[in-house]
């Protein structure tokens, strides 16, 4: 596979969606559909349905364990549909989440484990990682107040999670960037859009000094 | 947990169904609600929603590994919601199928290979095998004669698979009897119902003498 797969990672309200929109924006100009903007679950009809599982409220009764296989298996479908098939092309492949968040997630935020989840997460990915991952930093109290601020649309399962959850997804987030520097780049999410945008540009021209 | 776990598996066309039948029907005369007779996904909303999206036969696109992981996730459940309470109240538990089924199924009719959906299990499982696993064995071309001489009304997506998922199936169970003696039990389901229901109560009496 000759394409380029780049992650975006990040706790909820590190303003992510609107970095990868300018983001999209810039390099959907260069490279038009040899860009393929994703996210998981990645818009094909099986994830979409597990995510509905997922994020349904009403099952309140969801164990930690189902969900991360759900979202594994989320991933798993969306890797087969869209991200495999555009690398094979030699596309540029860019993420807003992937495995990282399960790590964060579920193995700290749910507290199943950090290792269990990688590992199960393996049988998933079957060794696709990421040639990059941006990794969108925030302190979890400013994130929480983002989210708080600007998002009264989608409040959904997810979002009413304590503060003690938010703050072991931040810290699984800065471990697992220290232990794959080589894979994981740190962008402090907390300076205004403009100066993280530079800082992510400059980013990824580190790994790719071509790319914008 | 002070409980009783016992599974039953086979390939299809085995006659698990009415050797569950009549077992349960004569363990629960003695057992009343001490008895819990359940099968994967096991009647939970959850699951319910997750064998949906994997019967379906319009998701022709849907990858193996998703499909195991899918599984896994309603095992995952239905453990939760229904094994592991029953089992705690010092229930006997008797479940249609459970993880050597995966392995069967997924790992060798899929050919994903049997270690690595064994592995990706144990994050479902969490360490919870059966007390005693009854394995139905049957030829694979009487298996499917079978099949397709009494079953007309649920013909799903997993029926249509030819005779070679099926061979791979049988090996696979036939493997795990022998690699899991201790556990597994195997049973001659080509004869007829009442000398296989004579067999599998033997079988059961081993591991429990007062257990009819």
């Amino acid at each position: 596979m000759n394409g380029k797969f780049i992650s975006f990672e990040g706790p909820d309200g590190a303003g992510k969606t609107s970095v990868l929109q300018a983001i999209g924006q810039e390099l959907s100009v260069k490279y038009g559909d040899d860009l393929v903007l994703t996210r998981e679950p990645g818009g094909n009809k099986i994830s979409e349905s597990i995510r509905n599982i997922i994020l349904d409220s009403a099952n309140t009764e969801m164990d930690a364990r189902t969900e991360a296989l759900l979202y594994a298996a989320a991933r798993r479908q969306h890797l087969k549909e869209t991200v495999i098939p555009a690398l094979e092309s030699g596309k540029i492949v860019i993420s807003d989440r992937y495995v990282d968040s399960s790590i964060a997630y579920q193995g700290a935020g749910r507290s199943i484990g950090e290792d269990e989840v990688w590992q199960m997460n393996q049988f998933a990915i079957d060794g696709l990682e990421p040639d990059l991952t941006v990794y969108l930093d925030i302190e979890s109290e400013e994130g929480l107040r983002r989210i708080k601020t600007y998002r009264t649309d989608e409040i959904n399962r997810l979002d009413v999670e304590d503060l003690e959850f938010h703050q072991r997804v931040r810290s699984s987030y800065l471990k697992l960037a220290k232990e794959n520097s080589d894979r994981i780049k740190l962008v402090d999410a907390s300076q205004p859009l403009e100066k993280v945008l530079i800082a992510v540009k400059a980013t990824m021209l580190q790994k790719y000094p071509n790319l914008f």
